[in-house]
């Protein structure tokens, strides 16, 4: 069984944001030279999720504004975990619906995908220095 | 290592809906000779789920009440995603509380479950033919 | 390939509660010997999930309100799930938010993890024994 780890490092320049990694997840699964296997994605960071959908500008934008209506942002002072300082418990919300990890088969080389999936970094507290593991694991 | 891919295909009659897929993650299992390892069975499309829970007709007409109330279909105009001409955004919403895929255990050549466990194709934007995938790894 | 299982079993004394059980994850990872591979931790209940987030006691609070607000346990006539005698429809919904399970890689015999990650039980309708499944693949 062969293994292969990856981090890509990201520095969100506004609060939240979403980034399309799939072109440096493919990237690693050459450097692995894994054929068939399991690549898990995941956020080392609480505050941010790894995701599968559409790279479609308007439904990110629809995600904002969906997530903050679930988890809002403000009042700060509404959530219990602000009081150690920290002004983002509504990141931890946020990344719970949309998710800390996806695991994807790989087939013959490749991410196995259906026609319009793409692996998405979401960053719920932005403007620092956060990591995302990629973990391949097969032969 | 061996492996085993196998696609179900679906077209859902409705616009949404919940099928019992466990029957066929079996016999894919049984296929795949597989006695110890992982199943991962991820839906191919962005509007759909795979998830993990009880078959209970009850449940599933509390979970469409409960996603509607969380996401609404309509106003359709609601979302910039629907302004591309589709009418999906909130299917897309729906598939991230209900999740993309499931990694389930493999003991003994048997899907590794507790009492209550069966997995579901939850289908958010139906009408069309659709796909899951079955990936399995061990020995 | 390595193969490891191990079941954790709680009866959490009230309705709903989180346990952070990554040191009985990491005692698995030890007893397993794997050095290079993937740790699935899931759930074997339906009214249950294994997520992966912060041990601070606010914002356990917070999850705690904000997932009673999502999906409200009262009034328990409100879902039709809750006519076959149970009263934890609110439970399935919770459990959905939060995950069922986490996959977390494995690198030089450790998990590995980003530097908040917990990994928890998180329990909604409790009072009651149930399992956690902890299955470990690699080399």
């Amino acid at each position: 069984m062969k293994s292969y780890r990856k981090e890509l490092w990201f520095n969100v320049p506004s609060r939240r944001g979403f980034v399309n990694i799939t072109p440096q997840v493919e990237d690693a699964l050459r450097e692995s030279g894994v054929r068939e296997g399991i690549c898990l994605v995941n956020a080392m960071h609480i505050t941010a999720s790894v995701f599968i959908n559409d790279d479609e500008s308007g439904l990110h934008q629809d995600y904002e504004k969906w997530l903050e209506a679930l988890a809002p942002h403000e009042p700060v002072q509404h959530y219990q975990h602000n009081r150690t300082g920290e002004d983002n418990a509504d990141a931890h919300m946020k990344r719970q619906v949309m998710g800390r990890e996806v695991v994807v088969a790989i087939t013959a080389g490749r991410l196995d995908f259906g026609p319009w999936e793409q692996i998405f970094y979401g960053e719920f507290d932005g403007r620092r220095r956060k990591r995302v593991l990629i973990k391949i694991l097969g032969e």
